[in-house]
């Protein structure tokens, strides 16, 4: 790669479009996986609309330039980490919305953070359910590209669920238009939802198409104390096999202490196990429901539940099971998992979670997104000290390795990335990565886009 | 194709597998879509098990010739329609489910019509929503298939939202499993998403994950009656703004009067238009929700509104609705149109259509799933007349030209088969039709699997 040839991309770009300064282009080379091994990218590009990214595409095919597309950075699996000597595509600039009440449909551009998005939706009284836990910093593009979950999903579903269509421009430059504003479409193959999830490997979103809902009443809430996660475990099963809560989230005896340590919301700090579950039904349902879950939870041995009708109330135990993240990583550089496992096993996947930390003898945080079986164990370690970042990385394995035995997947709701990317055959095969390699080389056939996310 | 080779087959096979007598494979020529340029198959094979199917698509590989998967043969767009030469496929043996209510996760085979899947389900307190019209004679394959939708859609969504994982056989007779019991998974490329609504093209399923929800409390119905179109679709408008029916119909004067004409429920003759509209919400909600239902489809100039909280009453006019398709099916011969729109441009569909209907001559009756833009307009025609015949397929043609004019899609739910393949170019575009047919080729190089649905 000569500088004339990035000389035909500048030109081909709006001012200011291409970063090659280091010092810019430093703060593209990492997601929040931070990567320590991250690439040196040639080059920064933030487009300005599809048809920057197409020039882009364009350029890199013709000169066989890899292009790690990037959301808003926030990625925990390294899908957006920099290759070196490639281009990091970052969307963050594409920005736009428009909501149509009546039709009750958004159109996006995918660098919109996931709250804007929400945003949008609730100045008509309507919603755009999927919230992950980073949903005030992440990119409703990256949502679209890892088919992001979060916390509501156990009753509202995940990304994919609320995606009607999408402009996606190809590895070769071309544009196109896949579904659109139609609740039910079943024209051709199922190529939105293909392209949902495929984490920068098969095409750049450069607009989506979301469906909205009615805004949902203000939620109730219940929290309990367990003394063992079993209890916990036996718990969760029971309230939802027969409710639908709007939030089922599970935080284990560490999580408690490090989100106590940080925002001290009087949780019980003996307790062995939390659960935090909501109800949104309407009118006075809720009140049923919150009942159902107490009466569950008191059946499982909770040592101590609380419920309550105040949305504030209920907010701010929701802020601290978002806050867990940001107070486990006070205590150290985190290794962050992501596994699921079918709902039964979810009790052995924590209980397993707990002995890989004793053998490893590192500390685990798990919070979970219970009621869909979603966990993710918090690796802590001092990376000053290579024994413990070793036995971090053991433990990083061992516990993909459980929930792939336990009948589960290495990851829920975060993507392959890189990090994970040589756990995959593992849970999928031979037979079903082949299946993968066949369409990623279909529709990539020179392996630009992304190379070494997901797929080797 | 000599004998010989398929003695080979029938060797593989249980016996009794492989039917070969005109006689018995007549019955397997069309579908529902009663295709008259249906071919004369070589063999029909009755798979017992995923390894039949195996042994089948081997078969096929090496000897290159078409397979046509079928299940039930309810479907309305000629998918399995039967290819000279070829062998047809059916699941229809392949029959037993599984369920378990902790997680709350159906494990099906694909000849089980939904129906079955229904009652298994609530047998445990279970609901698996999705409801095609035909659901008591469809098979849950054929759904999956098609990516079904049917009435209750319009509030919990379609096939796909209930598929978590599949078993499905490859071109080459790989059986490979796709997804599995989480409910939340994102490793790998979405590719369970990709084969629901793959008509047969991509591969053969063979066993079904299904995601089941509790059972919901029993609904309350409004019907009301329209003097207009126009006024009918503003209510439907200001309805789904607001509300999550969990049923929301549309039915036309011609449709009226055609179940009027075969079940006598009663319904206002003069009516140009009448909707059916239910909620299933908890406790009193429901009755808020009929209220809102009601005071909507009053303020758009319903000129008559009944509302009924009894079931029983309420599941009548749901198999009034239901049996639009019979009664019409009594006029005269049909074609069946499954186009939908964005939500806003219902209104000029249904008129469109009118005129369409006036301007070729032909009788259209309408009914649609009003609450997500999905109708079917049904075109009446005796089959002795050919200038009728004639100008029933012009209308075929101009309302789905009419349905792209307005932003829609030919296909909603039925999927394109290979009644409405012609128009999915202009649907789609060259750019998407040739990612179509890399998907297609990536995964069935030969080009043997349901050859002529969906893509050429």
């Amino acid at each position: 790669m000569s500088t004339a040839d990035l000389v035909e991309l500048v030109a081909a770009l709006p001012d200011g479009a291409v970063l090659t300064d280091p010092d810019l282009t430093e703060g593209y080379r990492q997601d929040w996986a931070a990567d320590p091994n991250a690439g040196h990218p040639m080059a920064v590009v933030r487009a300005t609309c599809t048809e920057d990214v197409q020039a882009v595409m364009r350029w890199a095919t013709e000169h066989r330039v890899p292009v790690v597309p990037r959301g808003a950075g926030s990625g925990l699996s390294g899908g957006s980490t920099a290759v070196s000597g490639g281009i990091v595509l970052t969307t963050e600039r594409m920005r736009e919305i428009s909501v149509d009440p009546v039709t009750r449909i958004a159109v996006a551009q995918p660098g919109l953070f996931n709250a804007e998005v929400k945003k949008a939706a609730a100045e008509h009284g309507l919603w755009y359910p999927p919230d992950p836990s980073s949903f005030e910093i992440c990119s409703i593009g990256g949502n679209a590209a890892t088919n992001a979950g979060g916390l509501c999903c156990v009753k509202y579903g995940v990304t994919t669920d609320y995606i009607l269509g999408m402009q996606v421009v190809l590895a070769d430059g071309t544009a196109v238009r896949l579904g659109g504003p139609r609740l039910k479409d079943v024209a051709g193959l199922s190529l939105t939802k293909l392209f949902v999830g495929s984490e920068g490997t098969l095409g750049v979103i450069t607009e989506l198409t979301l469906r909205l809902i009615p805004a949902q009443p203000p939620a109730s809430t219940v929290v309990a104390s367990f003394g063992s996660v079993q209890d916990a475990a036996d718990a969760v099963l029971a309230i939802s096999r027969n409710l639908r809560p709007a939030m089922l989230e599970f935080m284990d005896h560490a999580s408690i202490n490090a989100v106590e340590d940080s925002v001290h919301m009087g949780l019980d700090r003996n307790a062995r196990a939390l659960l935090l579950a909501q109800s949104d039904a309407p009118g006075a349902v809720a009140a049923e429901e919150i009942a159902a879950m107490v009466a569950a939870c008191e059946k499982h041995g909770a040592t101590e539940v609380f419920a309550t009708d105040d949305p504030a109330e209920g907010e701010a135990f929701t802020v601290a099971r978002r806050s867990v993240f940001p107070a486990v990583q006070a205590l150290g550089s985190l290794l962050l998992e992501d596994v699921g496992v079918p709902m039964d096993a979810l009790p052995r996947l924590i209980t397993g979670v707990e002995d890989i930390a004793r053998d490893c003898d590192v500390l685990i945080c798990v919070v979970a997104h219970a009621g869909d079986g979603n966990t993710h164990p918090l690796i802590v370690f001092d990376p000053t000290n290579p024994d413990e970042a070793d036995r971090a990385q053991r433990a990083f394995g061992l516990v993909m390795d459980l929930a792939i035995a336990l009948g589960g997947t290495i990851t829920g709701e975060h993507g392959v990335g890189r990090l994970k990317r040589d756990w995959l055959p593992f849970q999928l095969g031979e037979d079903v990565m082949e299946l993968n390699r066949r369409i990623k080389t279909a529709l990539d056939p020179d392996g630009i886009l992304n190379p070494g996310a997901m797929l080797k």
